[in-house]
């Protein structure tokens, strides 16, 4: 193991639990010592150098690397070449960006050796006890890695929650997704926070209470188990939650927004997850918004006029809903990106893998799971049956839940565009034949037609110089003009 | 002018009727062919080879290419480079990204030519009778070229739609962003199409009618306009629309994305703009479309059971609102970039220069040239007086049409992302501090505290092995500590 932050001790103690006898690297030796402390009586080593901590590895090697995501795993890998033989194994287990891992594999494995990205998800808890791992590289290469991972992995009913993901960079380009998804369910969560307090009026407790509440039901899952103990942990000294001092500015280290950009080249839409980006984004114009707040606070928010209990039931089903909108525009941009990048993944054993460790895990993967596992090449999570089932049992509580804070004023971003997702795709048409007629009008950028081969241009007006007689000419003057090349 | 495609054509023409006399230059002789008939009598010569072309220019030559973006820019320039001398002007006409243009810019510099990206909207014909154009690059040499830009742009009020618009790529950056906008319009009058018809239940004429008369009062504008027009052009040889013929998938090149991909990195919330490319590339799953619609029919939209008068008072008031918003975010976007790459822009001039010409013309576009020239640097245009009587007029209207829509299953996710995005900004609290006390509980990713320095982290929960004893241990284990350096 290279780089022995907490992160990268923990994945190195919980291999040694699993009597794998491991080590460790890191300049800091301040890191190296606490390494030595925790893992007294394990098998396990540290060394501050890097020769002498490759030097006490068996060959073939396999080496993870657990630093910052960019430049830093650049040189490391250069430190590392020199020093390593054919055959060895690289594991990047950061959050690196998919394309840089595409090109270190390249990179490396014309020099005969290995390169994995791996995607890590579960936090400092979940590498010291078990987390949800995604794999990409050499196929027959993780074979030698294979009974160390699966030993360490969390498991579900006995099944390790890691598996060979695909070539490439493939390991990472899912962690990226799974983390877009995780973008996708916290800012539900958030609104969800928001509604109850802003529009029921809930205190704190009672928040925490419904919280509590649907993590013993269908919504059970770490993100919802986690919000539930932030809601009864107190501020030291005080009398109140903790979360209510800390600062309504929300951080990100990318992967989401990686995940929307790189959805918009695949023409794949996630309309959800990219509101959670844009929302975070929000978040930070603090000072701006309270202007705005005294601007337009006579459209401050009201109450919502609900009963009370019959409006918890439908936010129950409009969360349970728009969850299942997240994942399902996660899986389709996977599905798309199989097909673009030739990763050939399998949906089922991804959403195998993320029922335990990772953050994202929740009863609902159970849904999925078995949904590409009866159908492994399911167009869309929304065709199966089960999920029909889900869907159209909680789709009028979703409704119910956006309609209403609409109405109040009450942002529900998340929400709204799982629902109009939702609509978009039930739609069999859509009115986006305005859009092909708009953009033919005015750049000649052609349009098809219902039925017909090939691209059409139609002159929609007559020529500028006709302007004065437009209103009767423009009828007449235009013709269909038969299929042209379409502009690039 | 390199490229003689229709728009270089007219760009041609356009400077040969104001008395320019100019030159173009295409390896196709049949569109040197074509300049020359359409240019009859006008001082216009046209050229099949390049040294030919380029030795007809006085010297310092201002040369502009419109063709395609991309890798044909970098090989015109290749081609062009030894032909050239010091102080030379090259001018990308295209919708170069604004990456590319940078890079552009600084070898061409480096070499003592000057370059130029100027976006230019308008369509040909726009080209042909008066573009809006954003020119970007050296401020001196923008005077050489401003009597023929400002002599052949369009004009309003007597003043020409086109101004220096700031140093390297700020032309190409704008005008990106101007696309940005003109995705979000488009979007939002795709929706208002979907309303009337399936909402209404309109036929044809009765939605032309309804373009129609928003164009004369304060929606005129040009999408509004040709949107009219596209309502009145009946298929030849048939007595109905030519739209209804049009399949209902849009196409895209590509500046509405980026400028989504762009936002984010800025991390500019652009949420109309982003929902906007989505639906482009939703609309491009037709066939997964007809099979979910299969699916989810029974939850197919229903009539709204509104009173019709009514409720198209409150549409016009959700368009007027959703169309502030989306150049909202545009310009609170170029306000971001401008600070982030030393652009400067001046966005009065900008809002000035897009009120004639440009795809996204409007008369709106006063209240924004207003808010700008009133107070240059004006924080986001949601702060400006007049714009905050405007929207406070119609915001009431959004929500209804919003909530009405989401509750009957009719899809309107611009709208609603509009409405979401004003709601969030007028929020002095949003819920984000709870995503920052998820990310802190799962990933140590620390947080902030109101009226407190630095960042925080705790031990949420007990640690695992603890973790039969949770429930009591909580809240005595959890410390706060102290300010820790943030992970990076």
């Amino acid at each position: 193991m290279i780089g022995l932050g907490t992160m990268g001790r923990n994945l190195l103690l919980n291999l040694a639990d699993h009597d794998f006898a491991v080590a460790g690297y890191d300049k800091d030796a301040s890191k190296v010592q606490l390494l030595a402390e925790e893992g007294e009586g394990l098998p396990v080593q540290g060394f501050s150098t890097l020769p002498e901590f490759i030097q006490s590895l068996a060959t073939p090697r396999s080496i993870m690397m657990l630093v910052p995501a960019g430049k830093i795993v650049d040189s490391v890998i250069e430190e590392l070449r020199p020093l390593l033989s054919q055959g060895d194994i690289i594991i990047d287990g950061g959050n690196s960006h998919f394309t840089d891992t595409e090109r270190r594999d390249k990179a490396l494995e014309a020099e005969g050796l290995h390169f994995f990205g791996m995607g890590i998800s579960g936090g400092e808890e979940g590498a010291r006890f078990g987390p949800s791992m995604m794999p990409g590289g050499d196929k027959q290469a993780y074979e030698t890695m294979r009974p160390m991972l699966e030993a360490v992995a969390a498991k579900v009913d006995g099944a390790p929650c890691v598996t060979y993901i695909g070539p490439g960079a493939a390991g990472h380009f899912v962690k990226m997704v799974h983390n877009g998804i995780e973008y996708g369910l916290m800012q539900l969560i958030a609104e969800t926070y928001e509604v109850l307090k802003k529009g029921l009026k809930l205190d704190n407790e009672a928040i925490g209470q419904v919280f509590a509440r649907w993590n013993e039901g269908r919504l059970q899952s770490f993100l919802i188990d986690i919000t539930k103990d932030i809601f009864q942990y107190i501020a030291p000294d005080t009398d109140h939650l903790l979360l209510d001092d800390i600062k309504d500015e929300a951080r990100s280290k990318g992967t989401g927004k990686w995940t929307s950009q790189i959805a918009m080249d695949l023409t794949a839409p996630i309309p959800t997850i990219d509101t959670a980006v844009s929302m975070r984004d929000a978040s930070r114009f603090k000072a701006l918004r309270e202007q705005l707040a005294g601007l337009y606070s006579q459209n401050d928010e009201a109450a919502l006029n609900v009963n009370q209990d019959e409006f918890l039931a439908s936010l129950e089903q409009a969360f349970y809903f728009s969850m299942m909108i997240s994942y399902a525009q996660g899986m389709h941009m996977l599905a798309k990106a199989s097909e673009e990048y030739g990763y050939e993944l399998q949906l089922a054993e991804i959403a195998k893998i993320w029922r335990g460790g990772c953050i994202i895990r929740s009863s609902f993967l159970n849904d999925i799971f078995n949904a590409y596992q009866s159908t492994p090449d399911l167009a869309h999570l929304l065709l199966d049956q089960q999920v029909q089932r889900l869907v159209q049992e909680v789709v009028p509580g979703a409704r119910t839940v956006v309609s209403s804070c609409v109405a109040a004023g009450i942002a529900v971003p998340g929400y709204a565009s799982a629902l109009s997702y939702f609509d978009i795709f039930r739609s069999a048409r859509m009115p986006s034949n305005l859009i092909q007629a708009q953009r033919d009008y005015f750049g000649a950028h052609t349009y098809e037609l219902i039925g017909h081969e090939g691209v059409f241009h139609t002159q929609w007006t007559p020529k500028h110089e006709d302007a004065e007689n437009k209103e009767d000419a423009q009828v007449e003057e235009g013709t269909r003009e038969e299929p042209v090349t379409p502009n690039k």
